[in-house]
């Protein structure tokens, strides 16, 4: 139904694509555009091209950087004996949020799924191997924070097995696996109540 | 808490100020045009400032046009005797969607509201008048579609005022107000129940 002009209909098309903009939503946006300045709606443009023009990988930990490093890795006040091994750039803010880590990170890029055809080589893991060798022992302690999903707990056995190999007294971590806080017990799934059990803590 | 660089700050900040979009779904969005490839980034920004450059309003309708009159108005194929008067040009998309209204459009570009200080002539009122009195008789009905809310009735109320004084043969219509389909009594508003009673109709 081509009830609106062309540029109109182009524009809610590529906004579709974005995640979770369905054709309405898409259509709001549009609508919240065309009535929006000259000046707002550039703005966006142009945020949109620089990002891509502009951000590329870091070249130590593999987070998004405008520059050769990241501003995480550039920054001397952080801890860099701690690696947080995260799967995507994404990861970082939240763990960023929670404000009571203070490493760096590793950004795997993903997590090993050999069904989707994700192997190690596809993901930044020996840049990790190879960043904690050439760290000669001033790297103690791996956090391995990747999801708690399959994939997520495959990347991080796979990687404590390679650095554990490597690196012997390193210490090798893993995020904590229980009960979200707030969490009611009745609502719980049962996978993550049995690790709540299994993982129970001293009070 | 600037973890990231700053052009993806820029991107979050801009895609922020979309209706609808949060902190979250901002950096969601960001993180989806960092993945996307560089063509798909250039699409969007290109349909975002194309919209902006190509589309104006249509010179007999006030819709939204990418030529001197809208698609709608061009095409011969529609009812020209019957004009459907609406607040938005986002209005007109759900009117075509039901397939029932093969008429023409206005579009007043928002409803009469005293006390945010939009008066008839802030809005495409004359412009209708003289529209209707210039097909000197070629316009049968006049269906106002404004908004079923306060400012959506007064400026049904004034339009019906104004266009029965200047063309009493005229016919003035107002969308029926009821029960939505598939709604429940239970739920209903006693005022959309008390329309849907008042306007009862013979089975």
């Amino acid at each position: 139904m081509n009830t609106f002009a062309p540029p109109v209909q182009r524009l809610v098309t590529e906004l579709s694509k974005l995640p979770g903009v369905g054709n309405r939503t898409a259509h709001r946006l549009a609508f919240h555009i065309l009535r929006a300045s000259g000046d707002d709606a550039a703005a966006l443009a142009n945020a949109i091209l620089e990002v891509k023009q502009k951000i590329g990988l870091c070249e130590v930990c593999f987070n998004l950087a405008d520059e050769a490093r990241c501003r995480i890795c550039q920054d001397p006040r952080r801890d860099h004996s701690t690696i947080c091994v995260v799967e995507e750039p994404s990861d970082v803010i939240p763990l960023e949020r929670t404000h009571e880590f203070h490493g760096v990170y590793h950004v795997l890029g993903g997590a090993l799924s050999p069904i989707d055809g994700v192997d190690p080589e596809d993901l930044k893991i020996a840049e990790l191997l190879t960043r904690v060798e050439d760290a000669a022992g001033a790297v103690h302690e791996v956090i391995l924070a990747t999801n708690p999903t399959t994939t997520g707990e495959a990347t991080a056995l796979h990687i404590a097995g390679e650095l554990h190999q490597r690196s012997p007294q390193l210490v090798i971590t893993r995020l904590a696996s229980g009960l979200p806080v707030g969490a009611d017990l009745e609502y719980a799934d049962e996978v993550t109540l049995g690790k709540a059990l299994a993982h129970r803590q001293a009070v």
